[in-house]
């Protein structure tokens, strides 16, 4: 990186918008990967904070012409890399574009600028919109909805409206040509030409610039409640939850828990976990309704479908603060759990094999004499497994067990990432789940965006 | 086409799967695109049925080195003229991968091959799994799974579900080099690498082949029942729909009848139409559920909301024979009026416009002394105006009539085609929605999979 390009950035922005010593940079150089997994960073960048649509363009064009990579920022949530630098880049936050544009109660659905996060979303929306909501929820708040609509986020509350892809109707974005572009709108069917959009949630940066989101919004049920059931082995917990959405209850959540992770997590944060009974594995089922009676209704068919599939004890958490909880110890287990762990995987199978997978993994584990503690979003099929460091460290067969564990979630049709994203960290294992002639038609879209790669190089693959 | 090429096709699929006399051939010419708009088929095409996915892969090799295009052929109940051949071409059909695979109860998925009609994979879920069903419906029930997944079909009943892009989890498919892949799959999260499922779908056969879809199935509701609403104009039955969705109840359908439509297709297949009250507009909402109570209640609250919202009546079909009257008349309107129309347009515009784009019709027609008369579902902002013949013949303003409306759409965040296609009838119509820019990234997007342009070339775009 060079001076005179420090002053073209300048040029755009303003000098007190571009940032180029270490002290200023060091904040945007990782994102929330695990620091044993995440490419080291390169210092060498410069740091841009666009005011206007035009300025991101303006950094385009100037990006092509010199052929200097630009990494879009966001939150900085990502949990696979796609926003670490590892080249001399402009670093282009987006954190100025942080207003919400407009909810249209009619059609359901918000607009927001890129750098909305996900906190700011909900706290207006719970203040001016109270008959609608968000639901979606990948864990950080922090999150903003730029990079959750071009990582296509998931996280806990994806059972009943499904991860961002389903949220996201439109975009408006920035092409790496600098061409300032809207995808979708506030449609809900859209058949003309190549869906873009589709194809840029989920693109990690590498094909556009996201600068506006229109997301789906849905009615806010005013009663909300959270029952756990305890099982004595993952296949009742399983067969428990394909009984539950075959009697067409969609839960917003069903989360799996391994009572070992849910117990110790509690006593960390010093919560009560409800189940104390001889279970092993606990399922804790989020649901909504309009009314009391329908929640109680439907968290008691649960119940009963649960006891019928083999569920030895359930608890209805009752009120607000048993609720909040047992779901505060939920989302507390990564945080707690990472000392311990290298890497947080990220697999997902079809329903009827999470059985087979889990079991597999189980014996990997003990292949390497170690275990393999896990949270899932279940009714996804999608299972975050820890890999366990050993004397504090990351072990030697870190990388062998990682690799082990992908080869069994593809053996029963499964995926490496479920929700968390390929960027960088899992990219070396494209080749495990697609063949050369796919990875050179995926390096065909992206050069028909992004000739220069210039646009968030060497996130999904290399050109 | 030659006699080479067609004894090559011969030594792939042997010589009772290829055709290629005139009257062998003809029967594969069409779709079900509206005579006055599709294009005029070329007929010197070679017809050839594939038994194995082997077959179709060596059929796209044969392509390959010849620089033959090929068309491939579902149930030929497309919309757009994707399936028309207007070059000398290959017509591949699909007909003979007519398998249903496997039924996962556990996963709810279903995988069947391409060639699988819509009539056939519900009758063998009725008969074979009770408590599954696959709520999607596009009209005509001849239509394929291959191309109602290329195709992104919609239909009546995705208010609940969505549009096929909702339910297709996995594609096997055959890229344009011939390379047999498998995207996706009974998974519900999937992140690794470029979502190419999801490009595919849509894609109208332009990108690769379908062999199999997996696709999402719904538990099936015990209770299903026809609410049928009356306004005095479009703007209280608009409101209606924006209200029932808010309250968080989410019908299976909602469609908009003009009521002097509705009378006039029931007359002429000797129908009762409901409705005999002041009402000029009626909304038709399907509602299913798992017990009767459950479904008389819903359908009472949506009739109150209406109400609220300014409908003059309501009637509850209340027997299955009631309610088949009522979704007959509603399936029978396309038919009835085809001889008296030129086009059927599909334009899909915000929730919140739908009244705005509805005036904006009604004077562009009245600017060509014509009328459109329309049928729509209501609550994905879907409609199909009508544009008439004039003395049974397609008007000389057609044309501009077409594009006033189009340009109507867009100017409210509109699309020019929400579920039937761009294909070949609406290609002339890409510039008005996306800028040479973003036609530029499509076309080296076709270029990625297809780099011959050799499989339905001319569908959606140019090379």
């Amino acid at each position: 990186m060079n001076q005179e390009l420090f002053d073209q950035l300048v040029g755009i922005s303003g000098v007190d918008q571009v940032f180029s010593s270490a002290e200023d940079v060091a904040g945007y150089l990782y994102d929330s990967t695990e620091e044993y997994v995440r490419p080291a960073a390169c210092t060498d960048c410069y740091v841009i904070r666009p005011g206007t649509y035009e300025e991101v363009s303006a950094v385009m064009k100037l990006a092509n012409e010199t052929k200097t990579p630009v990494v879009v920022r966001g939150g900085g949530t990502g949990a696979c890399g796609a926003a670490i630098p590892t080249v001399p880049s402009i670093i282009m936050s987006m954190e100025r574009f942080r207003d919400i544009l407009e909810v249209d109660e009619t059609s359901m659905m918000v607009t927001c600028q890129a750098g909305v996060s996900l906190a700011k979303l909900n706290e207006y929306l719970d203040e001016h919109v109270h008959s609608l909501y968000f639901p979606c929820h990948p864990g950080d708040e922090g999150a903003h909805v730029g990079g959750m609509a071009i990582e296509n986020a998931g996280g806990v509350r994806a059972v009943k409206h499904g991860i961002m892809r389903n949220y996201v109707k439109g975009l408006k974005v920035v092409l790496p040509s600098g061409e300032i572009v809207q995808f979708g709108g506030k449609l809900v069917k859209n058949n003309m030409g190549y869906d873009i959009m589709h194809l840029l949630v989920g693109s990690e940066g590498t094909l556009a610039i996201i600068l506006e989101a229109t997301l789906k919004l849905y009615p806010r049920m005013d009663h909300t409640g959270t029952l756990v059931c305890s099982y004595l082995d993952t296949e009742s917990a399983i067969a428990s939850v394909a009984a539950v959405q075959r009697k067409g209850i969609i839960p917003l959540a069903v989360e799996y828990m391994d009572r070992m992770i849910a117990l110790k997590t509690a006593e960390e944060i010093s919560k009560t976990w409800p189940m104390h009974d001889e279970g092993k594995v606990d399922l804790i089922f989020m649901v909504e309704e309009a009314t009391e009676d329908a929640l109680y209704e439907t968290a008691g068919t649960i119940a009963e479908i649960c006891e019928e599939a083999g569920a030895v004890n359930s608890v209805i958490a009752e009120n607000a603060k048993d609720q909040r909880d047992v779901l505060e110890v939920r989302s507390m287990i990564y945080e707690i759990f990472l000392p311990y762990f290298v890497d947080s995987l990220d697999t997902a199978v079809p329903m009827a094999h999470i059985g087979d997978l889990l079991r597999d993994i189980d014996a990997i584990a003990e292949k390497y004499h170690t275990t393999s503690p896990r949270v899932g979003h279940v009714a996804d099929g999608n299972f975050h497994n820890f890999i366990m460091r050993e004397d504090g460290k990351p072990p030697v067969w870190a990388d062998d067990m990682r690799r082990d564990i992908y080869e069994a979630a593809l053996k029963y049709g499964g995926t490496v990432t479920a929700e968390h994203g390929t960027g960088k960290t899992r990219k070396p294992y494209m080749n495990l789940q697609f063949t050369p002639g796919v990875i050179e038609v995926m390096k065909g879209i992206k050069r028909a965006f992004d000739p220069n790669n210039i646009l968030n190089p060497g996130v999904i693959l290399d050109l």
